[in-house]
């Protein structure tokens, strides 16, 4: 499989990683990371960087594209960015399986690839990704078609699991699991709005709320 | 809280994004990449690069170490390189927690921190981590005094979560479980040798005893 993640300045780390390692572990795919310049990658923690490999120019095809997403209101660069946006209608030309992780469906909006289509984000992000003509739909994994969205930061290894399932069969995606050790055992248990206490829901939705009307520093 | 996370060559990156995202995201941590030379690190799929933006001598203490782990046979680098284990000698005798994710134990034993104490590792590794006098303990986090070691690759996401709740108390945990969107739901539960089906636990541990009888080439 010929999987293209995209990355961008501002870009959340383990949107990116967590679809990447679930692939790498399959040893049956080729990964590259993309972006519109070769280089070192600014993370939006401003605590370090990822790096592409390859430019868009030098990748025009892919089985898989994945955009990962970022935290607000660094979406708002790619969204804006008319080589980017063309970069990804490109590739989902080619593509069995166009993805996003987190807000990176936003991204997927502004390329005009969600309109009238069920899709996720990260749970911050639904009036958002509504406002772009998409159907939000509150699952941790959405299929629209060929489209696949996924939930906030960690659930991009939730979707590479399952199109490792489809793509190479449930004993691969089985033993991805297995070589990852993904037997998840968090100290709490307030992964989505519908488990985390009322307040520290609405505190943490007020912050992104405020970080989503900043303009980008990336 | 200032926390290290130390690169090499051939390491795994979902065993280092983890536990940086988790740190991240309580937006109260300093989190540095630091390796023996700054710049671009291989990762071990060969498909890919993190990046330390310090080197060892830029970094002296800490109040939280993190080594993370890679693929067999990767890890036999850092465990034979003198600078390298002098380096975690030295960050540990100033941390409040010293870490390991994955094989990152393998690495902390060479470093001779792991001597009698019990610990855990990369399940196809406790037999290789016992020869090197810690006491294997299969548990998905392990603490051992202030050395804390997580088992194989994705369990260093629990594990900062832990050290969070911990460091920072029970509510910024929740509150960062809950900004990740951390409620995982893989399409399987095979994520560790007592839930996945025993022929494919024996055929990946077959081929992680193969690769770990190699030498590194990276």
């Amino acid at each position: 499989m010929d999987i293209a993640v995209m990355l961008y300045d501002g870009i959340t780390a383990l949107d990116t990683i967590g679809p990447y390692e679930v692939f790498a572990a399959t040893m049956k795919s080729n990964v590259k990371f993309v972006a519109k310049k070769k280089g070192l990658i600014k993370l939006d923690s401003k605590m370090g960087c990822l790096h592409a490999d390859y430019s868009f120019s030098e990748v025009t095809s892919a089985d898989i594209l994945v955009v990962p997403g970022c935290s607000p209101p660094n979406y708002k660069t790619p969204m804006n960015d008319e080589e980017t946006l063309n970069w990804i209608r490109q590739l989902h030309e080619t593509t069995k399986w166009t993805t996003s992780v987190c807000t990176g469906s936003l991204i997927l909006s502004a390329a005009g690839l969600l309109n009238g289509a069920k899709a996720t984000t990260h749970w911050s992000s639904f009036d958002l990704l509504h406002s772009l003509g998409a159907i939000p739909t509150d699952d941790r994994v959405v299929r629209h078609g060929k489209i696949i969205t996924a939930a906030g930061v960690s659930s991009g290894i939730d979707m590479a699991l399952q199109l490792v399932a489809w793509e190479l069969g449930e004993d691969k995606s089985k033993g991805v699991q297995l070589i990852l050790e993904y037997d998840p055992k968090p100290p709490f248990d307030t992964g989505s709005t519908k488990k985390a206490p009322a307040p520290l829901v609405e505190q943490i939705s007020g912050m992104l709320q405020e970080l989503s009307k900043q303009e980008p520093d990336l």
